[in-house]
This record gives C-alpha cells, sequence and structure tokens, in this order.
C-alpha cells in the first residue's frame, strides 16, 4: 500500500520535473496534532508518530525522526521501503543539510508551501542557494493520489466562557490592539490555532486531542477578521463577535483578502507560525516578531490556574480510582495495555467538565515502557500481570483546564536494584528541579540539567527534554516555555516568567527492559525579591500518589524523604473528600510515610 | 583630548561623508589582548576595558559594553562626552540593531574591515540591508589622527620545546592536512593567534599577557606559509621550518597572496576569526567550518597537564608566601591594592619558568571589589588595612602552562552575615559544579547554573559566566568550552570533553561593600562509562587555601565540608615539599580541618 502510494508520489514528481518531495508532519497552522486531512506524511509513509519528515526521491523514501520514535517507527514501517533517518535533536530540521548534500545543483524540491512557516522556509533556503537548488509550491500533488482523503473538520464552535477563560474577548484584542498602535503597524495576523482560540475565546474538536478551531484571525485597529466557515457558529455568538468588530468569514477567504491589503500596510505576525503561502500572498508589509498572544497566554490569569488547580485534583480522584480497580482487577487476571488505558479514560469521563483525552495516553508494560511515545495498540497489546513495572502517560481536557501526568507503579515481585536506583533517580531531579529558586528570565536550557544530575551520578540519562508548557483547555504542549537539554531549541532558550504552567517529567529507559518517568505541572510562582532580581519557585500541582515501593530509601536526603512525605500529605488532604472511605483508607496507605 | 581626537575623528566622518564609525576593542585577529597600535577604542574613548565598542556619530559617542565594566567605565570616561551603553549580554553586538535603528535610509557606517570577522560583518549586513545602510572599509581614518601611534610588535620569536609542547609541529600539521584531504580542499588558513602558535610551536611577546606571535598562517597539502616578519625568527628555527615545508614570509604578503590563488582553490577557515579584509582579498572559494586547531588545542595532551599540575604547584607556592607576607606586613602597615599586586607578582617571578602575568592582577578591597575587572591604579589605589575583605584575582605565564586563580580572604574583625553567607554560596557553587558528573558533550549553559543554586536560594546571584578554557603556555581565556550564562553564547554552545582545562569562578558582589570569587582551574576526565554514554568529572589542579574564616559552616553539608577538608589536605602535601618549617605551620593553620 505504502509502496504504491510512493509510486504514485514518484510518478507525479517525475512529470514536474521534481527531484525531491518534503512532506512534514504539520498542517498551514504549524499544528502538532493535525486533522485527518493533513495526515499526508502518515499517507505516504505509515509511520504516525507526531513528530516526522518524510522526504522522498526516485531513489530513497526517508522518514526523520528523534529518538523517542525510533522504535515506534522500526515497529510501523518495517514492511516498507522507508528508511529511518536518526535526528539527533527533536525539530531539529537535520533533513535539510542532508538533502542539499543529496541532490544536484538546479534540483527542484517539491513542497506545499501551507505545510511551512515563514521561518522554515528561509532556512532551507539558506541551505539550497549555494546549489541552486529550487522550491517548487505543490498545493496539489496529493490531489490524484489519495483520493479517499477526509474532509477538512466542520464541527459546531463554542464559545469558551469567562467563568473558565478568566478574560473577554474584548480585553484580550485591546491588548493587541495596543501592540499594533505600539509598532505603528496596520494589523496583527494570527495563524496557530491555540492563539486564536484563546484570543476569540472559541473552542471546537477539529483534531484529535486539543479543542481547537481551524482559523485564521487578521486583528486590526479597529476591525477584525476571523477566517473560520461561518456556519459553524450560532447566530447568537456571530452577534456577539459582531458587538466587539469582528468579522466571521469563510476559512477560504484568508486567501483572498491578504492579496487584497494595500502595499503600504504593515503587518506584525510571528514568521515561526505564518504559513509561506499565506507570507507570499500579502503585498503588504510584514513586521516579524514573537507573537504577543502566545506570550500573554503563556502567563496564566487566576480563573486559569484556579481552573487547572480544580482539573489536578479531578485527574487526583479519577487516577485514584483506576489505580484501586487495576490493583483489585490483576488479582483476578491479566489486563491488556489497551484496555487499561480506555479504563483510565472512563475514570476521567466521570468528572465535571471532562470532554477528553489531551493525548493518546501511554500505557507501556516492562519493555514497552522504554518506547518513549509508545502508544498500545487496540489488538494484541501486551498483556500486564500482577508483578513488574508499567508506566502510564495520560491527561485530559476538561472545560476548566488541560491535565498531563506520568506515574510509574510496581505491580508485584521483588524490583532490581537498577530499577529501584533508575526510579530514585527520577524522582530526585524531579525533587530537584521543583523545588529550584531561579532568577526570573531564567531560561529552560540553564536549570534542565537539575532533573538530570541525580540520574548522571549513576551513569543513566534520558533522551528528551524534561518539560513543556501546558494549556488552559487548550494543548497539551504549549509553546513557548519548557526544560529542553539543547540550548538552541525555543524551549531551552523561553524565560520562565510568574504564572505559568510546566510539566517538570524526567525520565529513564533501558530498552526491552523498562520506563520510568514521573510527572507533575507545577506552577511558577515568585518566591523572592532582592536586590539581585525577582526569584521564582515552582508549586506542584498535580495530585496523585508516588509509588515508594520502587524508591531505594537510602539514595534519598532527609530533604529529598521530607518531600514525599509532604506531597503525599497534600495528596490525601486534597482528594479525600471526593473519595469513599474504602478508596480513602487505599489511598492513605500509598501515601504513608517513609 | 578625547574631546580633540573625536572632534578629529567627525572631521573625517564628514570628509567621507560618514555617518557613523565603529571602532571595537580588537586586532586584525580577534584578540582579547591586543598590541598598542591597535588600541584604537581606548584612543578615541579613554575606556582601557577588555570588551567594549565604541560607535561615533556627529552627535553622540557610545561605548557599548557589559555589566562587568560599568563602574570602570563611569572611572574612566566621566570626564568626556563618550556615554556608556549597557550590554545585557557580554560581548553580544547588540549596538548593531541600535545603531541601525538610529540611522537613516542609505547612512554610511565606516569601519575598518581588518577589526570584524567575516561573521561580524555578515551579523551586521544582515541588520542594514533593511534600510539600505552601507558599509566602507576605512582602514587608514586615524592615519592622520593619531600621530604617534605606536609600531607593530617586532620582537624575537621563540620555538615552544617538545618538553612544553608535547607535540611536534609535523604532527599537528598533518592533522590539519588530513582535514584538508578529507573536505577536498588546498588550503587551512589560520588567523587566531593562539592558534598559530599552537600549530607552529611559537611564542613571543606581542601583546601584554599573552605569548603570541602577530601572525597568519596558509596551511597547504605540501607547502604552508607563515606570514610573520622574517627577521623575528632565528636562523636556524626559519630552517628547522623550511624542512617541514613551512615558509616564512612577511606579514603584510598576507596582502598580496591571498589574491593570488587560483579561483578554484578551495581555503578552509574560521568566519569567527577570518577578518573580513582577507575574506574580500580572496579569489578562491572557502570552505567556512569551527577551526580544527581550536578545538584540538582545547584537549591537553599529557604534557601540557603535566606542566599545567606543575604550574599549579609554582602558583600555589607563590600565592602562600604572598599570603604569609600579607598577613605579616599588615601587622606593622597599610598597603595599597597597587604594591599587593606588585608584591604578589614577584613571589611568581621566583617560579621557574615565569615569563609574566597572564592578566591584569585584579586586587579588590572591600568595595572595590565589587569592579568584576577592576584594576588598581598605580597612583591613589586603596590602602589595605587590616580588616575587611580583599579580593585577589591573578595569574601569570610560564613556559610549561598557564595559570588563573582567585581567591577572597578576610584580613580581619568579624564578618557580616550578608558576608559569609554570600561566600558559602559562592563555595557552595564552585563545589556543586566542580563535583558534577555529566554526560561528555553536554554544553556550559547545560551546567552553568549549578554554580549558581546556593547563591540563588538566598537571593544572590552574579553578572558573569562561570569559567572558561585556558590555555598552556597560551590565552588565559582560551575558547570555545566554559560555563555562561546566556544559551546562544559560544561558551554556553561548545561542548566539554575530556582532558580539557576550564576555569570555575563564581562569584558574588554588592556595590561599593564587597566583591567575592573563588576560582579554581580544573580538568576533565572520564569518570564513567555506561549504556548511557561516557560521562566526565572535574579535577581541581589549583593548589591554595581557601579561606575558612568567611564560611558560614552551619550552612555547608558534611559532603561539602569534606570536599572543603579533602581539598585542603591536597593543597598541603602538593606544597610542603616547596616550603619552609614556618610556611608549612602556617599553611597548615589555614589548612585544618572544619
Amino acid at each position: 500500500m505504502i509502496a504504491e502510494r510512493l509510486q504514485a508520489l514518484r510518478n507525479y514528481m517525475a512529470s514536474k520535473n521534481l527531484d525531491a518531495f518534503i512532506i512534514p508532519s504539520t498542517d498551514p497552522h504549524q499544528s502538532e496534532y493535525v486533522a485527518d486531512y493533513w495526515k499526508l506524511r502518515e499517507y505516504f509513509s505509515g509511520f504516525t508518530g507526531s513528530a516526522g519528515t518524510l522526504i522522498v526521491t526516485q531513489n530513497i523514501a526517508g522518514l526523520w525522526t528523534d529518538s523517542r520514535y525510533f522504535l515506534q517507527f522500526e515497529d510501523e514501517c518495517k514492511h516498507t521501503e522507508v528508511q529511518l533517518c536518526k535526528q539527533s535533536i527533536p525539530h531539529a530540521p537535520e533533513h535539510v543539510a542532508w538533502l542539499c548534500d543529496l541532490l544536484n545543483e538546479n534540483a527542484v524540491i517539491g513542497v506545499d508551501y501551507r505545510q511551512f512557516s515563514k521561518s522554515q522556509i528561509d532556512y532551507i533556503l539558506s541551505h539550497t542557494t549555494q546549489k541552486q537548488i529550487q522550491l517548487q509550491n505543490e498545493p496539489h500533488f496529493a490531489k490524484d493520489i489519495w483520493i479517499d482523503r477526509p474532509e477538512l473538520p466542520n464541527f459546531a464552535i463554542d464559545v469558551h466562557p469567562l467563568e473558565f477563560s478568566g478574560e473577554t474577548t474584548a480585553s484580550k484584542l485591546a491588548k493587541v490592539q495596543a501592540a499594533i498602535e505600539k509598532h505603528q503597524a496596520d494589523y496583527y495576523l494570527f495563524s496557530a490555532l491555540d492563539e486564536i482560540a484563546w484570543l476569540f475565546n472559541i473552542r471546537s474538536r477539529d483534531v484529535d486531542y486539543t479543542p481547537l478551531v481551524t482559523a485564521y484571525a487578521l486583528v486590526g485597529k479597529e476591525q477584525s477578521f476571523l477566517f473560520c466557515n461561518t456556519q459553524r457558529f450560532s447566530e447568537s455568538s456571530i452577534a456577539a463577535f459582531k458587538q466587539l468588530n469582528i468579522t466571521i468569514t469563510e476559512y477560504d477567504a484568508i486567501a483572498t483578502l491578504l492579496p487584497g491589503l494595500s502595499r503600504q500596510q504593515k503587518i506584525i505576525t510571528d514568521a515561526a507560525s505564518l504559513n509561506y503561502a499565506c507570507f507570499e500572498a500579502v503585498e503588504g508589509q510584514f513586521m516579524f516578531q514573537n507573537s504577543l498572544v502566545k506570550e500573554l497566554k503563556a502567563i496564566k490569569n487566576a480563573v486559569e490556574i484556579e481552573g487547572a488547580k480544580n482539573c489536578m485534583r479531578k485527574d487526583g480522584v479519577a487516577l485514584t480510582k483506576f489505580f484501586i480497580w487495576l490493583e483489585q482487577e490483576l488479582e483476578k487476571r491479566t489486563i491488556s495495555e489497551y484496555e487499561i488505558g480506555r479504563k483510565l479514560d472512563s475514570f476521567r469521563q466521570q468528572q465535571e467538565y471532562y470532554t477528553g483525552e489531551s493525548f493518546a495516553a501511554i500505557v507501556g508494560y516492562k519493555g514497552n515502557g522504554a518506547i518513549i511515545h509508545y502508544t498500545a495498540p487496540e489488538v494484541n497489546s501486551s498483556m500486564v500481570h500482577k508483578e513488574g513495572i508499567l508506566l502510564i502517560d495520560s491527561g485530559a481536557q476538561y472545560k476548566d483546564g488541560t491535565t498531563d501526568i506520568t506515574r510509574t507503579i510496581w505491580l508485584g515481585g521483588i524490583p532490581s536494584t537498577k530499577i529501584k536506583t533508575a526510579y530514585t533517580g527520577v524522582l530526585k531531579g524531579y525533587i530537584e528541579l521543583e523545588q529550584l529558586q531561579f532568577p526570573q528570565g531564567t531560561t529552560g536550557a540553564q536549570i534542565d540539567a537539575f532533573a538530570r544530575v541525580h540520574l548522571w551520578k549513576n551513569g543513566l540519562n534520558f533522551p528528551h527534554g524534561t518539560g513543556h508548557g501546558i494549556g488552559s483547555f487548550g494543548m497539551v504542549h504549549e509553546p513557548a516555555q519548557g526544560f529542553a537539554i539543547g540550548p538552541t531549541t525555543v524551549r531551552g532558550t523561553t524565560p520562565h516568567l510568574a504564572n505559568q504552567l510546566t510539566t517538570i517529567e524526567p525520565g529513564c529507559y533501558v530498552p526491552h527492559q523498562f520506563g520510568i518517568r514521573t510527572e507533575n505541572i507545577v506552577l511558577s510562582k515568585v518566591v523572592n525579591e532582592t536586590d539581585f532580581g525577582t526569584f521564582l519557585g515552582f508549586e506542584a500541582l498535580t495530585l496523585c500518589y508516588i509509588d515508594t515501593q520502587l524508591l531505594a530509601v537510602e539514595m534519598l536526603t532527609a530533604s529529598e524523604i521530607g518531600w514525599i512525605n509532604q506531597y503525599h500529605k497534600l495528596v490525601v488532604e486534597k482528594l479525600s473528600p471526593f473519595l469513599n472511605t474504602e478508596e480513602n483508607k487505599w489511598l492513605q496507605q500509598k501515601c504513608k510515610a517513609i
């Protein structure tokens, strides 16, 4: 099947004199999760991972992805000609230099400009110039190949009410309009879907796991445009938007409106999210800046923080009930990883404002836990027994917030020293970073290593970043702050500020043996102000017991033991009002002081 | 005087229709310390700091430098029109965007291309293009202004013998030639003076503090050229170079030889050190790469490491004798900071292979210690009494190595809690980073913060990087590895590898009150090899007591106390054979276990 699709693509390439084709994993909005319509890379390669780029020439089909996906790739693409090309840094466009080396002078590369940001095309052009390699825009390349391609989503759009958003669209728009004034520009153009959802307080379910709306937005000093199919809105919300001088216009109208702007008009936009087709369509002048909305949105307001805390409590209740079920059920039978994932979701569904999972839950038993972005298949996933180690990374979308939590638990038998050393090193790293006090403005790359130091001491490490921002009923991986190993990544170079929500999630993976990860969401807060500046610290919001059976207690300092006992006290205190007597008894046992 | 010079420059600018002039602090080799001939920025501004860029327009004279130099600037430039422009990141070209904002479209900026690297001009051009601002090469702008400009240095050149270098020029050249073959190039062009000194095993005294030779080098597959005035070499060394197919050619001949290369020839060079005048002179094709010699030189061989250890022992002996002298002399009289610096140097002069200081010693009493790059003036420097705090940062060039050490000592009275907290936080940070085990290839920005974390906990910090590489009878600040706060700096992004020498030097500064810094040189070594990779650790090579009077012992963990006692045991053990009985008694007292 993949062979036929690649052959059809190669025939197309030959007919168009294209020497190579680059198919990334994204959509016109640089989304992480995309609507089925945009799953071109999956269609042509079979690889379903959320990060990866396919490059096709007449001789080669290479899939570039990073170490988180190597095992998944081998599994999904083993019967195809697609080769794994190993990226050393996640999301780094390492394939560009490789492709330029491979191609002859004056070669032509096909791309769909909509799938690439302005920054990405600039990066490619900086590599292609020397050999005079050309890019050719091919927006219709899949038209006659992917016959049964799904439609673009067209679900009803909900207004995200003030009780969850904490700020009106009018107030948010005013901030954008002030920036337009300040920079003496005429418009601010937004194309990142999470920014548009935040700015207009709208939500829908266009893509899996993320309650976003496929749209563009052009904010003017007085008049604004939201490009999104009109029939998706209720009449009352169209009227409400009209009150704010916001016109709802069809999604495709962006292609005709942009070229209509006069040459004199200045448009602020973010080159990291604007797609190159939009860039090329505009006659006016762009002023490229980091998106103001991205920055505003990363700082949570009091309502969003309250919502996040509620969600953590709901997640904690669901997880407690789930873990009780799992323990009891494993006494009676073995259970598939897939069933475990579905059952966990069923407990979350009982919680208020639940709308769905925030990503595909990872339920990895023993060696499967070492596959960092593992998804248990619906059929023939591993059977979990009453022994060994189980990693569960899951999250939910609630109308008042988004969650993401990982726990690794021991199901029975005697854990090896190797497992306990790794598990304890991971938890010590989590505590080290969570307890850090650091100057406001410190970047992720500067402090990421605090979560690694106890692993390093034992010759261990993990091949992914230590954490990411998280949205408020938005994207589970929200830009821009985080903790990343690469000092050149966005998460590595973005300053941490107060009132941001970020995950801390160190891990340790031994292929075919086990995977360990412990993840909480933390809130950044001002903890000190001195002549040397403002200092921040973190408060853990996630509420779920941490399995103490796997701890090598002799590796812990008194202060680390204090942290664990204090955290468990908080978990019991916050969750117990929502649990019955038996559940409370179980939780207290799991949370008893060590 | 500065006013007259600036006026003359402005007259020149007017005659040439220049709207601005950029005068950096460097020479055609991107040197940190430059020969007097190249001290143009000092000549036109009066500012003598080692980092800073002067920008002159008809209305403004602005000196861009970072926080290490703010107090020094205020002192040196207070009677001039020169304004301080504060850089937030050391060495970052923040003035470029500022200048482009200031100037009108089509403005012309004068520069001497020799003073800018290819990378720097590219950076400037990336900012000037939008407003069509032009750069104009002005190599002779100072000719009729700076009448008594010093000559370029012309001292005799010494061969650096195998007993100190540990590797022959033939062996080093072979590695460069292998790289030329590998990249199918014809030449490797070097212009960084420390790289040339290392590659050809030559030393001289062209600039203060650094035993380098003003030269360019062009290495070919068989024939190589060293551009450096012929009369500086002995006949025997010219003959020895001839045996290696190395031709000594006059320094200025670079300007005629480069244009003579054919268009077909490929030259590998480092855009970060190649000056733009050389870049423009070449007809052939450049291949820009990080300099191979910079990478090779940063890994010390066994002879260089042995030399470094000898130098640390010699420095330790000199410092011990000096501190004894200081303590005894302060019983009798007060002593100026300047005299203290000279006296310290006199103790080092008694050590074998001493050739000079490796930088201008910093002797900062009380508030002067807070001026990070303070130099005590020869006349009217502060008088040091038998009380309070004194910071001394100094180093030497020995033929077998280069040293750099900082100690902060207490001279009498009762230290405040504030001082003790800061001092203890600094030492805890030093220990934290020195004791770290980390994967080979970890960059400086990833682990710099380990030296800060104990200061951060107390609301303290320091506004400079935590350490730098150091040469072997070479530059005291040697690229490229180090520990830097900025994730985009060279020291922040360079991987640490085994057998490198690097300083660890956290500090804490309270203006007008005190400065604290503790600095050792450490050697990186492989400490573990596992399935997760190769792990490095550091070994402290510097040997000098650390003043325990300033420690808040209650802030120290048992393991930190263990480190201090173990280090002091080592200091006594290594230095005692070179001290007399009385000196030994004194040192044992300073090093007694806490």
